[in-house]
């Protein structure tokens, strides 16, 4: 029995993994849990699954939580995460699983690898932004860190056991996003609700928009970087359109390894839940003779920008990740509102890189301030 | 440093398995071969590799080698066989290479396990032949047994730590061999040299023909089900004419695993003898965009009915699967020298098996006396 401390419960992983918890009644107990906009689904899954704990959006929300459930403990903001995510520091049989979106997601699991908590990470901006930070504290702490991201998770199936020194290259797969049949100059124009509509995959739309400019394959390429401890020279992307193949691992033998499954987030989150081993899903059989309309198309750097500053920034280091994180979320979110245009995102981050002095290892603290700055100047900009 | 016997050494596989030894001359040393039909290679690669031992076919050649090479040991036959694969019976970095074809690789491979010599087997037969004893001595003796064979090598790799209870079923990869274009009925005045054009691998002209009647598919399900220790209704064949894809496993979350790699049979071997690490290989990296071409396509046993005497002599047990062999290298060797047509192959095995009285669990000797009997009874028919 796995005692869960769920991080972004009402986000598209929270829901799934709920999911998984509420079919694994005897596997898992749900412990915690944290919501931050939607506060009547939070109230929903409070409801249906009285967790011991939940962490709302801010005091007004606690307020109104508190009066529904007087015997839950209710905390709030970037206090009550770290509460969470440390709560009944002694529990041996924890899992943080931590599908947070975007910066605020580094904290909670910097403080569970301290209280050496395992954690199932969605959270892309935790190795992002703090990879380096987490890389130092696996020297200090044991803990496991197990991805959900379909490309790593897939990634981490293929090389289960296998030596490091043996890999030639991680392929992580690209949908190409809602927009991949367009050309640059028909980007121009586009919409914020038909970049919301993938073609694949249902997620958030924060997610869903680092997808159509490649920004989230960016992530996904530092993230591996760290996750399994390569070089990003040996990290390489290819668009795969129909999400089928979720990434391939090829070794130094000539042997390529490569993950297959439909494009269902319960599979990754299922898998890391339930690993070492692997429990019956509800996913339909795969049926492989639709392996014959698979295709595989060369990553085109040009036409999608933002892979490239990604790689940059992993290359140049330090505090060059948390500006290209930072100035990504201010401008999906300018995108998302409708204050700016779909290309301005990829302008907005290149000039907030250009202009970073570049500090080589910055601490939590200096990286949430300067996540703050960063915000502010592209915010005041559009406001 | 690993001590090499090698049964086998003038086929195909012997001959892939000499380039990667020649190529790791630190990790491995020839200490043993054994050759057939083909004298002169086998006293090339005598000159070349200088082994301790040396097994020829019979005294005739045994005394024009000693000639040749007056301080090596050399032996013949059977018996020849047993040494070569018990030599220095205490070398405990000793890997035993079963490269023979057909069912004269049984006994060698019994005789190792007896001394629990590590085994790297690419002799089909021994396992659909002899499957029951080697499970039976797997429970007295210590000893690895490592799959050469590519599609078997692959599932090794994609199932290497998994959970066999994890696993819903195992895909082999066929490439339909060299009549896969063809219908039942144009399959009726095929030729030899036709049959021994297989459009993706160089192989043998046993194991080519094997590869046209779907036989060789055959033997390697009941091969897996030993292997793997999995029942037979959790082996699946698909027809994949690219050999790209060398098999599948699908596990009961709904994910899939697959190995890719071009056709080249030093990789499976390489992987074999390396395990658990893998070396650098002279096969050419994989283009991904190659992928925009595989196919797959459901098994017709219609077609292909050899397959479905291969399932059937599994499921029936014991002694069937002797003469399912028996009768199928018969057929072949007739086939090969122009005594039968193709289809005729067919017939014969069927034959042979409709007529047969099942023994339970044969023993070694029982096994080699039916084979025996079985084969001479169709060569009597056809001479």
């Amino acid at each position: 029995m796995k005692n869960i401390y769920l991080l972004g419960a009402t986000g598209s992983i929270g829901e799934q993994t709920l999911d998984i918890i509420e079919k694994q009644r005897d596997d898992f107990k749900l412990i915690g849990i944290s919501g931050y906009s939607n506060f009547d689904k939070l109230v929903e899954i409070t409801r249906k699954f009285l967790p011991e704990i939940v962490v709302v959006k801010d005091k007004f929300d606690k307020e109104k939580l508190v009066k529904l459930f007087p015997t839950i403990k209710v905390e709030f903001g970037r206090q009550g995460l770290k509460t969470l995510a440390t709560y009944h520091k002694e529990d041996q049989d924890a899992y943080l699983i931590n599908a947070l979106v975007g910066m605020v997601g580094l904290e909670p699991t910097i403080e569970a690898i301290k209280i050496e908590r395992d954690i199932l990470l969605a959270n892309k901006e935790t190795l992002v932004v703090g990879g380096h930070l987490v890389s130092l504290l696996k020297k200090q702490y044991q803990f496991k860190l197990y991805p959900i991201d379909s490309e790593h998770n897939a990634l981490w199936q293929l090389m289960n056991h296998e030596n490091t020194k043996d890999i030639k290259r991680l392929i992580i797969t690209a949908s190409g996003g809602s927009f991949r049949g367009l050309s640059r100059d028909e980007l121009k124009n586009v919409s914020v609700s038909d970049a919301l509509k993938h073609p694949n995959w249902s997620m958030g739309n924060k997610i869903t928009i680092d997808s159509a400019t490649m920004m989230n394959k960016g992530f996904e390429v530092i993230e591996a970087c760290y996750l399994f401890d390569l070089d990003i020279d040996k990290v390489d992307t290819v668009i795969h359109k129909e999400s089928m193949v979720h990434s391939l691992v090829e070794f130094n033998d000539g042997s390529i390894l490569a993950h297959v499954s439909h494009p269902d987030m319960h599979l990754p989150i299922s898998y890391a839940m339930n690993y070492p081993n692997r429990k019956v899903t509800h996913i339909k059989p795969f049926d492989l003779m639709l392996l014959n309309n698979v295709s595989f198309q060369t990553m085109d750097l040009e036409r999608y920008p933002c892979l490239n500053f990604a790689i940059n920034a992993f290359k140049i280091g330090g505090s060059m990740r948390t500006v290209l994180n930072a100035a990504n979320e201010a401008a999906v979110d300018l995108f998302l509102s409708g204050k700016i245009k779909f290309l301005d995102i990829e302008t907005i981050i290149e000039e907030a890189m250009r202009k970073h002095q570049v500090i080589d290892f910055p601490s939590l603290e200096e990286i949430y301030e300067l996540d703050s700055t960063i915000k502010e100047e592209i915010y005041k900009k559009f406001r």
